[in-house]
This record gives C-alpha cells, sequence and structure tokens, in this order.
C-alpha cells in the first residue's frame, strides 16, 4: 500500500525551505518518529480504544438537519446505496480516480522533454495543486482547469462531463502566468512545470491560455472582494494576468521531505487501505485545527450511528488539511503532533480510524469551499462526510462579523450539484458542558451551562500556558500546542508575539 | 388570446407616475394605438415582408462557435427534440407552467383577506418581480425565494426540484425588508403585499425570514461589489436587511396603464400564439435597445438557417425587456415606438415576428443575467435562443474596461445547468460594412471595412440630431430616438443633458 511513498525524494520541500528561512519551526519541529502511515501508527494504540462507548457523555440530538432540507431523507432513504457501499467503496467522479503520475519507467525521458520545453515556476502553491490534482483528489481533472472549466467551477460549482453527467468542483485549480511567461509560450502547446528547486515537475499538455478575470474570481468564489482574504492575498493578487491550463503528466509523486511524506496517503492508497480493513462506510471529517474531545465525541456518536443503522465496519477518515493555511493557524507539523498525542491518550479507536493529510491549500471560502473538501474526499472513499458549524469560514477581512453565515455551509453542502452520492452529516457545536465537565454537544435549552472554547481563546490560553476546562483536551495533546507557542521566538519587548507577526 | 389582458385595470402604473413627474416622457410619449397586441400590430404590415430574404447583405460565418463547446452539437443532433417539438412547444421548466394570478371568482375574497393581515409595501421593481412571477416566467417559482432557493441561486444558478431534475435560476428573485416591517409580521405564517397606491397586489403563504447576505448577495450575483451598479444603486443598496419567501397569490393581472399593456403578453399567451401559427421552432432574442438593421440582419439570417435545418415554421419572438433599465438607456415607450416604426419599415416579417414585452427587470449581470434572460422565454416557448456578444453586459462602474469578457456569456450560457434543452445560437457582432453600405456580420479577416456604431456612439449620433450611415437604421426608428433625445429638457445652460442626468 505504501510503496509509492518510497520512491526517491527529489523535490525540495517548500515547507522545510520557508521553515528555515524564519529560523522557528524547523528548529523546534516535531520528531514523528519512523512509522509508515499514520494509521498503522495509530493501531499501536489500542488499549484505550474500547473505554470510549462507555463514556457518561450525554448526547443531545446530534443529526437532527436545522434545516428544512433532504439531509435526513439522504441518509435515512440510502438503502440502494448502502448495498452497493457493502460491495465496495463509493465511486470516485466520473467513474475512475484520475491519477497523473506518469509510469516510472517514463520518467527519465519525460524528465528530459521537460527541460526541452518553455518553463513556468510553480509557487508553493501551485505545487500543492500539481499534487492534489496528481493523486485524483480532484477527479475527473486532468490537470490546471481550462476556460471552460474554470467557467463551469465559478457560474455553478460543478463540472458537465462528456456523458451528461454532473460532478461538483467548487474552487477553481487553476495557474496563472503573468506576460512575460505567456510571450515565452509563444505558440507551443506544451510547457514544462519547475519547482522552486528548478527541477521538473510535470509537463502540461494541449494547453489553453486565457485572460484571469481576478476580480470576478474572487468575488464568485468568496462572496466578497474585501482586501485580507488570506488565500487572495498569497495566491492572486500578485498572480499574472493570465491562467493557463491543459493535461498534466506528472513526472514522479510529489513529496515533501518534511518528515510528513509518510503520512500523506493518495485516495487511491486509502482506497486501498479501507478496503483492506474491510469498510463498508467511510465517513471522512475535514480538519485543519487541533484535535479536541469535542471531536471526538461526536466521531464517536457518528460511529455509533452508523452501526445503529446497520453498516458493521464503518471506518473514519481524519484528514487534516495539510496545504497553505493561513498565518494564525496552528502549522501543519504542530497539528499532526499533536494528533499524535491525542491518538496516544486513546481517544480515537485506532482499528476503525484513518489518520492522514489531505494535500490541499485552504481557501476560507465558506460554502463554496466546503463543497471541494467533501468532494476531493468521495474520491478517496467516503461516502459520508461531517460538517460542522462555518466550515473553511473566517472572520471578515474588514468588517466586525463572521464571512458567512454559520449554516450556510451544511445548506450549501447538502444542495451542491454533484455530491447526491454524498450522505452529508451534519452535527451541532460542541462546547464545554459545565455541568458535567465534559466536551457535549451544545443544548440550547440551557446555554448557561456550556463554555464555548474558540479558536482565538485556545490559542490565547495555550499562548499564556494556561490550561483548558479539564476534560476540553487530553493533557498530551495540550502540551504540544503550550510548546509551539513557547517554540515562538519571543519579540524584542519580551512578549510572546501572535503567531500571525512569526510565520507571516 | 387575449382575454387576460382586457380584464379591469387596478394597479397604478408606477412607470406612468415617475415620468409623469419628470414631466418628459409621459407628455411626448407614443400613442401606439389600439391593436390588441404587438403581435397583430405586426400582422398589418406584410407588404414588405418578402422582400428580405432577396436583401444582398453578405452572410459571413454567422453560426461558427467561436469557443470549444458542444453549440453546434446541440444545433445539429436535437432531432429527438424536433420530433417533440413538431408535437408541440417545448415544455416549461419543471414541465407545468406555474401561474400564480387567483381565479377571478376569488379575487373579492383574497382581497378582503389581503387587507387583514401584516403588509409589505411594494417597490416598483418588487412589482415587477410580481409580474414576473405572477405569469410564469420564473417557473417553477411559486413566488419569492426562500433560503435554500436563494442560495442553490446564488452557488449553483440552479434549482433542484423534488424528482432530483434540475431547472436554470441565475438570479435571486427575492423580496427584502427591514427591521420595522419584520416585527410587524411577528410570528404570523402570511402576509400582504401592497402596491404603491396602497392597494393589495398579493398574499405571500407559508412565509419564511432570512438574512439579506447583501455584500454575497452582489458578489455572486455580477462577480464585482464595485459601487456603481444600477440594480445594486436601485434595490439592494439601501433594501432591507432580511429577505422574506413564500407562495404567491396574486390577486389580479398585473397592469400598469402605460398605454403598453396590451404588448406584455404573458408565458401563456405566446404559447397560445405560438401555437396558433403553428410554430414548430420558437426562436427568441432579448432586446434592451432600438432595434437596428444589423439586429434584422441576424435574425432573418437565424429563420433562414432554421428552414434549412428542415424546420417548416420558425417563429421569432422579439421581446424587449420592460422593466427596470438603468438611467441612459432608451426608455420601453420610446424603444417600443422605435421597434414600432422598424416593423412599419417591414425590416421584419410580421408573419414570422412577434413582439412582446418581457417584465422583468434589468440587472447588468452579464453572465449570470443572460441565463435568467434564455430559462424565461423556456417558459415562453422558446426552444431556440441567440446570444450576441457581452450579453446583459455594461462598463465597469469604477474601472475603464468592460464589466464581463465579452464571450463568457455565451460560453456559460452554452453550459449551464437546466438549459440543456435549450438550443443556443451565438452570433457574431454586426458592424456596418463600409464596402457594402450595409449592416454585415464582422469580417475579422478585413477590420478596416467595418465601423462599429456601440450603443454609446448611437446615443450621441442621435442626441447631436446627425445621422448614421445609410443602413444602419431604417429611417422611421431614427427619427424616433432623435425624437426622444429632443423630448429631454435641455439643463440651464442649454446644452442637451446626458439622459443619465435627465431620467435619474
Amino acid at each position: 500500500m505504501i510503496t509509492n511513498l518510497s520512491v526517491p525524494l527529489i523535490i525540495k520541500a517548500p515547507f522545510a525551505e520557508e521553515t528555515e528561512k524564519t529560523g522557528t519551526e524547523t528548529e523546534s519541529g516535531p520528531d514523528l518518529g519512523s512509522s509508515p502511515s499514520m494509521a498503522s501508527m495509530a493501531a499501536a494504540f489500542i488499549k484505550t480504544s474500547k473505554s470510549i462507548p462507555q463514556s457518561p457523555i450525554t448526547f443531545t440530538k446530534t443529526f437532527v438537519p436545522p434545516i428544512k432540507l433532504p439531509i435526513s431523507l439522504r441518509v435515512k432513504n440510502n438503502s440502494h446505496r448502502r448495498i452497493r457501499i457493502s460491495g465496495g467503496l463509493i465511486d470516485p467522479d466520473g467513474g475512475k480516480l484520475v491519477e497523473l503520475i506518469v509510469e516510472e519507467s517514463m520518467r527519465a525521458s519525460k524528465n528530459r522533454e521537460a527541460l526541452s520545453l518553455p518553463r513556468i515556476k510553480l509557487s508553493r502553491i501551485d505545487l500543492q495543486w500539481v499534487h492534489v490534482l496528481s493523486e485524483g483528489w480532484a477527479t475527473p481533472l486532468t490537470g490546471f482547469m481550462r476556460e471552460s472549466e474554470f467557467l463551469q467551477t465559478l457560474h455553478f460549482n460543478s463540472l458537465r462531463l462528456q456523458d451528461g453527467s454532473v460532478v461538483n468542483m467548487s474552487v477553481p485549480i487553476v495557474l496563472a502566468i503573468d506576460d512575460a511567461v505567456k510571450n515565452r509560450i509563444a505558440a507551443s502547446s506544451k510547457v514544462a512545470l519547475f519547482g522552486s528547486d528548478d527541477r521538473p515537475v510535470a509537463i502540461m499538455k494541449d494547453i489553453e491560455i486565457y485572460k484571469h478575470p481576478k476580480e470576478e474570481r474572487i468575488a464568485r468564489t468568496w462572496g466578497t472582494t474585501a482586501s485580507g482574504l488570506p488565500y487572495v492575498d498569497e495566491a492572486i493578487k500578485n498572480a499574472g494576468n493570465w491562467l493557463i491550463g491543459g493535461d498534466l503528466e506528472v513526472i514522479q509523486p510529489i513529496k515533501y521531505h518534511d518528515g510528513l511524506d509518510r503520512f500523506r496517503l493518495s485516495p487511491a492508497q486509502l482506497r486501498n487501505e479501507f478496503t483492506t480493513r474491510n469498510a463498508d462506510a467511510v465517513f471522512a471529517f475535514q480538519l485543519r485545527n487541533p484535535v479536541h474531545n469535542g471531536h471526538a465525541l461526536l466521531m464517536t456518536d457518528t460511529r455509533r450511528r452508523l452501526l445503529n443503522m446497520g453498516y458493521n465496519n464503518p471506518i473514519l477518515l481524519l484528514n487534516p488539511l495539510g496545504g497553505y493555511t493561513k498565518a494564525d493557524d496552528v502549522p501543519l507539523h504542530w497539528r499532526i503532533k499533536q494528533h499524535q498525542k491525542v491518538l496516544e491518550d486513546g481517544v480515537f479507536d485506532p482499528e476503525t480510524t484513518i489518520v492522514s493529510i489531505f494535500p490541499s491549500p485552504m481557501h476560507y471560502a465558506g460554502p463554496t469551499e466546503v463543497q471541494w473538501h467533501a468532494k476531493a474526499r468521495i474520491n478517496a472513499g467516503a461516502n459520508f462526510y461531517i460538517v460542522g458549524r462555518d466550515p473553511a469560514g473566517m472572520g471578515h477581512p474588514t468588517e466586525k462579523r463572521d464571512l458567512y453565515d454559520a449554516d450556510h455551509g451544511k445548506k450549501v453542502l447538502s444542495m451542491a450539484p454533484g455530491l447526491e452520492r454524498l450522505n452529508i452529516l451534519p452535527f451541532k457545536v460542541a462546547a464545554y458542558d459545565k455541568t458535567q465537565g465534559k466536551m457535549a454537544f451544545f443544548d440550547p435549552s440551557r446555554p448557561q451551562d456550556f463554555l464555548f472554547i474558540s479558536g482565538t481563546k485556545m490559542r490565547n490560553l495555550a499562548r499564556n500556558k494556561e490550561n483548558p476546562p479539564d476534560g476540553f483536551m487530553c493533557p498530551g495533546g495540550w502540551n504540544v500546542l503550550v510548546e509551539y507557542y513557547e517554540s515562538l521566538v519571543p519579540a524584542d519587548n519580551g512578549r510572546i508575539p501572535k503567531p500571525e507577526a512569526v510565520v507571516a
């Protein structure tokens, strides 16, 4: 299953490069050991897994959809789907996983060919998208979008295939070039994509160059054009005024050499793992924050519900996002270290949990982006997707409010074209129940009993080396967060700076 | 066919009201005679109709789609559709035209009921939307959108129906209310919609009130949030922070009493007319500007092509937009007067042409709005839709460029969900061919021979009482434009002001 992970490492890790420059994260980075995958690593901590079902946590209306949508119908009336799934995993979009990595026997010749072609240098985020495309997370895309795919994505959040069927596609996966590069390409129908180390990453064929309507792209993807959107500042504002699309031949698997490559399972590898484990349901959880006991509560409860629905072996795909995140999110290395500690504490059952990194960059585009997060997990074999409050959301960059309505994400997801096959599992927000001293699903009939620990609050507590209430997060996991903030270099005035100032 | 047009006229015309205030348009407004409909009026000018096919205009590549899209396939491979159409008109979206006007016998009681309900006062544009909804242009909508419809419109430009089928819906048809009105409605499940004359227009049932995310609505509909978008300034910026959706019972047909009501055929009336004429193809052309010979060239050519494809009786639906337009567009009254002159001059064959007003307000939302324009015409019986350069486009309100890529409209239209049944007919821009002294399709191989007469240029010529080149527009039609600009009150400095300053 992990043979692809052992191929020679060629592309220099952009993450490592960047952290070396700042002189912070690499030096104090986590040592993640040498286990071949997070999944099997997780399997080493079976000891505590059986205690969870007996936990005294009170469950309150976890799955009641708060909106008039066919969510519950979808979950309940899927007898035909369950039959199909028990005979195999959910089909990838378009029927077949589209992997774009060339056969090993062809690599040398493709490498030579690439060296002869007009060059496009990839940014760190561009390379993450090549990674995403190469492994088929964006199946059936065969490369960076041409204009017809770009326009369908912007306007319809979906693509119509040749056979008339529709697949979801909500965020543009595009490659921007400037005038100089466009002129250099001239009439060529092929180009080579190069990494930051000046080695070829991929060949793009049958290219199409079209205008990059930045304002329109931003407005239609984020529903705002306010300045300060992290992905826009990082990847669009200063990008070229042209987009180039075409079919990719990726010369070898994308690796980052950051100690985490072994945790980056491709959709094909995940599907193999689910099949090996005889999964008859796979429920995916997108994660870009440290795991706390509210998450664990939800995962355990979901599994219980799936068992009640008649599934025999539901497997959890805990799939933290590994690509670009904004400066004040906890960096991937620290999150993975934190996830490990939580697993060691037995919060998740390793027999029914796979932890693996999702290589996509983060848009923070709320209801638009959550569709991408869900769609990519279909391709990885998931037929259930858990969606919470304000998925992929953030504060409005210029106004004192959340950018998105907290309920729009799950509503949009439940109605999205091309995701009809996916069972959407909305959940209520978990909060610290002071009467129980535990994380529990929020009960609106007694709001005074609950304490909400937001990401900001959690970060502030960890930064100040304070402890959260008992039962919020296992102590091992919490210590990792404290350690992360300790690792940040104090400013001249002796204060621990906010992470924005350090990572940026 | 026109029985509905003779019902008592009750709602006071918002257009007439406004023009009375400015003291310009009403006084010099057109006298449109007393023919019962534009269709039959058009039928009075048969004399010149046969001369058109013999005109010496050169046709150049009218229907070659400039993009790699299944446009030509759709037109050519529709044998199954042609068979169906020859047995009847194209089905409305969802299978059945949804008309929301209550039975005549119920009007008095509905009127009484409305008087007892919490009230919402409609703006001029709100009333136009009630008109649109009441006649089924937006079929299968049963009233102003609830949140699930609003979100699907914003994100997917389409609605999924109960049976899983998808219909196009690209612009939000919503009703905004402010906090005071929301509080007044309180827990009521029904409200009454009132016109500007304080008489009830409709009852809205099973209402749902939800947040009006203005910025997001604007960004996702227009692809920009730049200030100065006409519809935004007119209908969104100062609208309430809540939207209210629900099923409409419209108490009687919406009338404007502006002398043009008899030209406002509903989709049902248009369908009757097409059936009466034994149409086996209906091609619709959306229009919000004066008609010139370039349009006529296109219509004639389209009919010829449809005949060549094997249709026996293609009918043109020339469907000028009658709702809100921006200040520098030529007002509806003048446009209709101009259309009449053009018809009198025999530019269109009245036997195969129906001219009727489309009651929708204009968004100027380019590729998003053109889908609405096309979808509404399916409901009116059209199975072919002609789309030109930059449909529903305008200049960017704050930057020196067009707001939309001129080709995106037809590309997006050809890929739009729910419009698969509609044959999209793109056309190249017509321009004045100096070598022929006529309007002709632009030939990019000899650009120097062509003169582009933009809307702005046309308006400036008419304002200055200059003539366009011979063959651009029939003299009778041109004189109407000159007359319109003459009717505008000169400013204190004696100059004819730009229409923005007068109509606003």
